[in-house]
């Protein structure tokens, strides 16, 4: 069953994700891919991320501009959160960046870079927490 | 009945926010003053959100650093809201200032100034609003 | 009768406007768009806000680079004003932003996002103040 | 009779601005120095500006913020107006100095550093134009 | 035995990194605490990586100004880092956030914000890490 | 005989130029366009600019990157000078707008925007002083 | 024998690189060019720095994003290093750049500018130690 | 005889300047200080550096705002120029470290880091430059 869920912001972030899924494909871990956006469908997003099925062991949030959506995964569940900026609109990702990584006490959100580097670091460190159970 | 709802993302916002309510005061404005944050009590927020007395008419949502309460506000309620960037923490509020501004599209929030200035104008924002139907 | 009011700085920020303007042909708003620039036609402008008609409920305010339109508009009427900071030049609009939003109290500026989201949310945000008026 | 004009946008900035009148003080050239905002005395501005005595040569504007003021002195006179960046605030100056410099095609502003050595450049800046006729 | 490895790069980190060591021993979470510059020790640092205890399941680095050691730790275990930029120096932070949170694409690290919320949240972020073992 | 001077640090700002001297032509100012880097040929700059003929009244100096041009003028003479930063290079422009606008007490150069605006506005404000004498 | 070593973070960063050694070519100036990323290949970086033939009088280190290499490089070493920012990824380079130059006390980085001018200071200030010998 | 050259551009350079001369003299490394201003001497530091004394093998100047004179020391001598940004007035310093290492191509100044760091970065380095003659 999928240990990873991914959740990206909007439907224009699904090209930027695949090189996420790509590996995960390689790598033979199971996910799953949902688009909620913070903004847009709120509560459809808690209902889902508070029955979650008990196997994902890790979230993957993905928003461009004010990234709200990584900070509210990570303040509906208990799971490691790891948050990507996209790198979309005229400040070219650096307002996705502050708007996930500066994150108050209690709720914390692992980013990753802006874009492309980002994106696929997400893949990387997913891996990274997956592995801790393997190797016991 | 109170017409103004202001919601400050934290207790330690109480002086900041203070300026605003005091020319509300002055103004003989009713408001209704909350404390709620985006990332702590984000279920209970949106309990209070969708129900909400009808005579509210504006909400004012005050947050600092990675700043989502005023685009969670704006995303469950059909009302205007005034997000107010709070100048705390290393970066100065620059980082507040772009996670509550940088809305995409859909769910508007009418953001002010950081720090002070951004918080008395978002009293004087609120009365332009009310006085449109005085005005009547 | 026209309730919203749209002021673009330049002409060559029509294009750009439209996006607002279709949202209110849509959701059949009427409008009255204009352009005046804040350092070109000052008090032709300044003219025109005094004599507004009186069935105008909020102004959009668009502008780029040292965007001193919106904060002029606020400062000659009592209506709420919406300002929209155009990414045009060589900052990509942060320019224009932080000179629509770091309004001294008093003057109250609400803004939306750099570029095509704040374009659009400012039709959203005129929207939810005309829709007070209905909803009574 | 004064040759130079210093306006400031606050009563708050006359500190400020004195670091300036001290160098034409010992220098000998008389100045008159006013406080209007862009902001919040606009009509009154625009018709001091529109009957400013013909011996002035420079206009020294000095702002903070969303420093407007310089852009619209200059769009309201056709004599050299030298713009002056406070830094209050929590962004430093760094908004003024923006709002200030990043003026459209046809009205300029001459810009000075952000604060004290800003301020008292623009008395430099002033001689320096005033010296241009005593030296013919 | 200690499940968390905290690395400062330097002593006078200490007292920054107690925000989360006091968190640790609140909750009984056993680590260790020591001080490596990616700069100043590097090869002592990596002897010292590539020889852990196999009960670490996380590290959490900690570095101001150009901060590599987050980055230099990923690369030399493979085990999930945590990337705190401490808020030193003129920049304010902001050289560490960057020098931190863009790594390129393979060698990824989880970044908390700036400063006090994002040292706090290192320890929040670990936990939700740890717990994924004591949740089977 | 020529009243303006323009300076700009490298050949390849000689289109960038053009717009101030296509404004200069079209109103009929005489004018004198320099190559001189501040870096490349600081010993004739400096030996040329100690020998000015004396009929001009302004000069604007145009650069990128870390401008030096500007202040070095102004160092060099008690004219008025203009500074245009050109927005070359990956920073857009910010690094020459901040090179040339804070200039320590002293030495003042009056600075346009960064690109194209400020090219022209650099004409627009040379018109302003030259028209001084003029209106006399 | 080679008198530089130029080090790259990146097969992709070698375009960029040549700029450098076609001077060096020019020149008349031997050098090695190696590729190592301070994230993916840190040991044998390591191993290679202290087995460098005893020839090389500086190394030139280039690097984009959170660029580690110069600062490494410059611990495990006493010869003088001098760091290139690549302006590769979203940022443009300010994040290589502060990466590179804000290193703690002890372990300095002679840091050029961002792409294609730093690139080939580089060769310039390479240039300048080498010439330090031949003029005895 | 003096090997190494620093040169600041203030008087008030001077308690900063200490730390990178107190390195010197407990390493018995001779050094000349000199306070030239790019912007205020300009002639006279060109005269000097015409005439400067042959054993000089590295030269460290310190500026801070709009800082020329790394660029202008790097561009009247050949020997290597060290460039320190001084963390001076309201911009932290940011102004200082772009003026210096945005340097054109030809000209070459190693930039350190912003303030203590890289003032005392810069004794460092040049020692570095002269530990290349004693190796031989």
């Amino acid at each position: 069953m999928a240990k990873v869920l991914i959740i990206a912001g909007s439907k224009s972030d699904e090209n930027f994700v695949k090189q996420a899924l790509d590996l995960f494909d390689e790598w033979g871990i199971e996910y799953e891919f949902r688009i909620f956006s913070a903004h847009r469908n709120l509560e459809e997003l808690i209902e889902f991320l508070k029955n979650l099925e008990s196997d994902f062991k890790v979230i993957i949030a993905v928003a461009g501009l004010a990234a709200a959506l990584p900070g509210v995964v990570a303040s509906m569940t208990s799971l490691p959160v790891i948050g990507v900026p996209n790198n979309v609109g005229p400040l070219n990702g650096i307002d996705a960046l502050l708007s996930i990584v500066q994150m108050p006490k209690g709720v914390p959100v692992g980013t990753m870079g802006i874009g492309n580097h980002g994106m696929r670091n997400a893949a990387y460190f997913a891996k990274r927490i997956l592995d801790l159970e393997v190797s016991k």
